[in-house]
Parts: structure tokens; C-alpha cells; sequence
């Protein structure tokens, strides 16, 4: 474990120099997700944090919504060609009840009829899994408050500092708090770990935080959030077009561009107290 | 079709400003992908380009290598509920003597054995499917010319310009010559859709080229521009371990932090002409 970076030599060129030093690269290997030994997805992440992301991962895909519907989380006990358990096999067992996830869901999840794979179906999918609503929860937030979180986030990126290479996601409170932040190189398992987390802490569905990401806020990171009932999203840089739709059905608040004291909000206006 | 940006009203804040007005944003609809009347797999996807998408999506997984293997690439011709095409499906059919692509291929591509899903894995994956090793390839380039690349795609970059949240990818030429850019909401799919148009124009393999993107150089991407033959990936972010241990295995060139006049070359540093 700890394998969050990897050093490796780097020719590194400016205008006027030239030189090779080691650098730290942000840790990029498969996992792969089973629940009860049957293959699930593989997904190419910075080790750390798997229990967590796993548990992100099934609850936005609306297999658990507790932690109590998982009964046990543990590497695979075998080993590679060279005899070392490579920590990146997770095999997740659910709880008695709990069903387990159509192994085909996940490629056929916006297909409704024939021909009509459309926005319109995954957002009526969307709306067919969630278990938390976030519409009605009342957060109220302030632009001020928004304002400071980007900073705060940096703050404790700890691997980005030294890599550039990851992207970061956290829960916020109405206050501006932020506990934990989870960088990963892929921005689906850095919201999936956070998620993870709030979950196994017992605070899904979140209807009293906020989730905040490094980057921009499509579609599939709208659908996350809303799985865990959270009802506000802010990105630092651009929503797409179907993000904004399917946080609009949801009845979430998503915010945009969200960089020093100025900021977009695309839904949701009314938790955003403006002075 | 056209669908590239999508207008919406937008309450816009700044420190001492509020204002509501429309707002460009970057149009996001899944794309579901047949072969043969198959389905394949459904991304989320700017529409446009589609055929190309499809192609280097194809390429990408070792399903075909010329644009002979592609007989015919249609949108379905059904409509949804409303009664309108959503060319949001698209079904390819492969020339005579092509083999389909195996369906669970995607899901299993990087398990080796019992519990042995790792780095290692994933790169002799990709060393059994390439079909043009770029690592021959005697592309050279030279640092004032990579400087030039990150500028020349900006400019060319028409949706980022009006939405912030497209990456966008393109081939360039020793020269440093960009002909076709293309963005999406994915940078996988800004990547497949280049590469298919490469694959379209009779391009690949494409030792003779480079490989732009906007953003950060994982894994995935640097294993779709080694299946199009390409020997050099440049990126305007931070690479992934796995990325830069693929680019050497393959004997490719990769580099990274693309910022102005400074760069960081990470492996293959010989097509690399310092002055």
C-alpha cells in the first residue's frame, strides 16, 4: 500500500534549461471490483482508500444504501506471478437481502427501447434508482461560504501538491467545513471514495452537505451525487449540458466555475442565500 | 445533430455582481455503440462526429486496423418516444473476415488470473493487442516546436471558447502542423474521434505523427494512441505512473506539463532533438 506516488527520473525543459531529476508521478493501477467473487468492473485508480471507493461505486449504482448492506470488504488473498498480493482485487460480500447488482446494468443502463438511447432515459433512469431523494433537503449555503472551498480543498491536496496529476472531490457543511478530501487520478473514484466514506460514517443520505470536485461536473458525478442524497454540487470549472438537466429533475443546486468570489449557479438557486 | 453547445439560463455572481443570462453549455448525450446490431458499449458524449468516435473506439480495442474492416457505421433508424431519431445509436458493421469484438473483453481486459489484476497486467494487455508498434517509429521533434502546440490548439478550440468544458485532442505533424482538432465532453472520446478520423483519412499507423491532448495522459490514453501506431503523446497535464511505465514499454515518447517554453519528457527522449 501506500503506493499514492511513484518516483520516477524526468528530462524536464524551460527556455534556458535542461535536466533530469526524479519526479512524483500520481499512482495509476486496475482495481477490480467483485461482489461475492463475481467480477463487477475494473476501474484504473490510485491505490488507497478501496474500501471506500467500493462502497461509493455500489451505492451510486444503487446496490447498497447503507454500510449495513455490506457484511465484509477484503483484498483477495491470492497472489501474483511473483508471489505478492497485489491489493487490487476487492471482493465486496453484500448482506443477507441485499441483491445483487444485474452484471449487465451497467452497459444496458440507458437503454430504454430500441432505438432510443437518449438524455431523457438516463435521467428517467436516474430517477428509477434514486433512494435519497436530495430534492427536498433544505442546506442553505452563501456565496461567501462557496467562495472559500476551492481554497480549503487545495490546502489539503496533499498528493496534487506534489504530482499535478489528480483530481480531488470532499463533503462541505453549511459552514464552510471540509473533513476529507480524496484525490484520485480518475475524478468517478475520487467522488466514489468520498461517498464511500460518508457512507460507512453513517451520514448517507447527506441531505445537510454539499460535495465540492476539482474539476468539471458531467453527468455521472451529478448521478453520484444524488444517489447519496446530497443536495448540492459545485464544480470548479464547466457542468455539461445533460449535468445541468439531471440536476435540475433532481431538485439539487449545481454550481459552476466556482473560482475566487465569482461563480455559476445553473439550478437550485434557492439554497444559495445571495446578500 | 449540431448539438455541440446547449443554451440556459445562468445566475452569474461575482464579488459584487449578480445577473442572470443564457449561458453556453457542452451538449452530453450518450452514445450507445452496436457492431453488427450488437451493443458494444454507451459513453457520454458531446454528439458529433460520431462515425469517427466509432472507429477509434474500434481501433482503440484492437477490433479493427484499416478502414476496410468497417463496411457500413449507421445511426439506428428507429425514434423514440417522441417519435424523432436521437442519432444517439449508432450500429457498425464489420467487413467479411473481421472478427467481432468479444462482449466481455472490456470488463475482463486487465484480470490475468485468480487475483492478479495489476500494472503488469494491464501493459502486457496492451503489448498482445497492438498490431502497429510504434516503438520503430523515427519521428523527431524538437522543443520549440512542442511549445508552439498548446496555443495552436487553443486557437482552434471553437466550443471550449464559448463553454470551458470540452477537452480536445489532435494529431500533429513534425512541424508541429494541426490539422483537424476534435473536443468532447469525454477525453476518451476527443482521442477515439481524432484517431478515427486518422484511421478514416488512411493514417494509421501513424508513425509520422504526434498525439495532443488538453489534459492529463493516463493510462487509457496512451494505450489508444499506441494501438493507432503513434509514437509520441503530449500532454498540456500531468501523466499517471501507469502511463508513463506503458509509453516506455511500448517505446513511445511522452511528455508532459506542456506549458509555454517548458515540458517534462518522460520516456523516449531520443525523438526529442535539444538544442
Amino acid at each position: 500500500m501506500g503506493r499514492v506516488t511513484v518516483r520516477r527520473p524526468v528530462r524536464m525543459l524551460t527556455e534556458n534549461t535542461a535536466r533530469t531529476r526524479p519526479d512524483a508521478l500520481a499512482a495509476e493501477e486496475p482495481l477490480e471490483l467483485r461482489v461475492s467473487g463475481s467480477p463487477l468492473a475494473v476501474t484504473m485508480r490510485t491505490p488507497g482508500h478501496d474500501v471506500e471507493l467500493a462502497h461509493g461505486f455500489l451505492l451510486s449504482e444503487g446496490v447498497i444504501g447503507a454500510r449495513e448492506d455490506v457484511s465484509t470488504a477484503r483484498y483477495c488473498a491470492g497472489t501474483d506471478d511473483e508471489g505478492r498480493n497485489t491489493y487490487n482485487v476487492l471482493d465486496v460480500a453484500l448482506a443477507p437481502g441485499v441483491a445483487p447488482p444485474d452484471p449487465g446494468v451497467e452497459r444496458n443502463f440507458y437503454t430504454t427501447s430500441s432505438c432510443g438511447v437518449c438524455g431523457k432515459a438516463a435521467l428517467d433512469a436516474v430517477k428509477l434508482r434514486t433512494r435519497f431523494s436530495p430534492a427536498g433537503a433544505s442546506l442553505s449555503v452563501t456565496p461567501e461560504m462557496l467562495a472559500t472551498l476551492p481554497d480549503t480543498l487545495r490546502a489539503k491536496q496533499k498528493v496534487f501538491a506534489s504530482t499535478g496529476g489528480l483530481h480531488a472531490a470532499a463533503l462541505f457543511t453549511a459552514d464552510g467545513t471540509i473533513s476529507d478530501v480524496r484525490e484520485d487520478v480518475g475524478r468517478h473514484n475520487a467522488v466514489d471514495k468520498v461517498l464511500g466514506k460518508a457512507l460507512l460514517d453513517g451520514i448517507v443520505p447527506g441531505h445537510d452537505r454539499g460535495l465540492l470536485v476539482s474539476g468539471r461536473a458531467s453527468f455521472e458525478l451529478v448521478q453520484k451525487t444524488a444517489m447519496a442524497g446530497i443536495p448540492l454540487l459545485a464544480a470548479v470549472s464547466a457542468p455539461s449540458s445533460l449535468a445541468v438537466e439531471l440536476a435540475d429533475e433532481q431538485g439539487m443546486t449545481l454550481i459552476g466555475f466556482l473560482r475566487g468570489s465569482s461563480m455559476n449557479i445553473y439550478t437550485g438557486g434557492n439554497r444559495v442565500a445571495e446578500t
